[in-house]
C-alpha cells in the first residue's frame, strides 16, 4: 500500500464521521505497513473536547509501546491543530502526511522545527470535504479549533 | 478559593489515580472560580494513550466555547508534555497553574512562547507522588511519557 492508499483510509473515517453528523476529519496510525489504529473526529457524536481524528486514531490503537511509535507514520485528512501535533511529538511518530493545509493550518512548523517528516497532499477531496462542512456549520467549525 | 485550593483538587485527582491502580497525576479546569472539569491519568484504567490528567479534566469539562476556555486556569499536578501543552494552546487557555516540575519537564517554554503564563509551585506533596511513582512503576511511567 502506498501514502495515497493510508490517505484514502483517513478519508473514509472522515466520511463515516460526516455521515454520523460529525466533523468530517479521519486519520490512521500505520505501524510498518499495518493500520493499527483508525478514528475520526467524535465531537458531536461523544460530546468530545479531545477526540479529534489524530487523537481517536491514537486512542483506538491502544498502549504502545515509543519502539512502535517511532516505527509508525500517521495519516490525517487535515493539518493537525497544536494538541494533536503535541500528541505527535509527545509518542516521537517521525512521519506526517496530510491531505490538505488550505481550509485549516494546523502547527505543521512546530513538527518540522522537532524534526517530524511532513508531507502535504493537497488531496481534493480533502479539501472539498472541509470547505463544504465549514461553509455549511462555522460555528461547530470554529469550537472544534477553539475559536 | 486560591491557587493551593485548586491545586490540592487536582491532587486529590492524582490520589484517586494513584488508589485505581493508574498513574497519579490529576489536573482540573476551573472557569471564573468554579471547576468545571476534574480529571486524572487513565492509562491503566482505561487502557489510554491519550487520557492525560489535562486531557481528562478537559474531556470532563465537556464541549465548551471559546470564550470558556479563555477565561479559565488550568491546574495539574505535574509540568504538562507536549500533547497537553498543545491542548492547552489549542483552547487558548491563558493561564497554567503547576504542581512541579522536578520529575518532568514538559513543554512550558512552549507555552511561555506563545503567551500562556505559567507557575510553577514546586509542591512537595505533588513531587513526592510522582518521585515514588516513578522509582516503583519506571516501565509504566516511561510509556506513559512515550520514553
Amino acid at each position: 500500500m502506498t501514502d495515497t492508499d493510508y490517505l484514502q483510509a483517513a478519508l473514509e473515517e472522515a466520511r463515516q464521521g460526516l455521515a454520523e453528523g460529525g466533523i468530517p476529519i479521519g486519520a490512521v496510525l500505520v505501524h510498518q505497513g499495518t493500520i493499527i489504529g483508525r478514528g475520526h473526529n467524535r465531537r458531536v457524536q461523544q460530546g468530545s473536547a479531545i477526540l479529534h481524528g489524530e487523537m481517536d486514531a491514537l486512542e483506538n490503537a491502544g498502549r504502545q509501546s515509543a519502539r512502535v511509535y517511532r516505527e509508525s507514520v500517521l495519516y490525517t485528512t487535515l493539518s493537525p491543530c497544536p494538541m494533536c501535533s503535541g500528541a505527535i511529538l509527545l509518542y516521537g511518530i517521525p512521519r506526517v502526511v496530510i491531505g490538505e493545509n488550505r481550509t485549516f493550518m494546523g502547527d505543521e512548523e512546530l513538527l518540522r522545527s522537532r524534526g517530524v517528516a511532513v508531507t502535504v497532499e493537497q488531496n481534493e477531496e480533502c479539501i472539498r470535504l472541509m470547505s463544504d462542512f465549514i461553509a455549511t456549520r462555522p460555528e461547530l467549525w470554529n469550537e472544534d479549533i477553539g475559536v
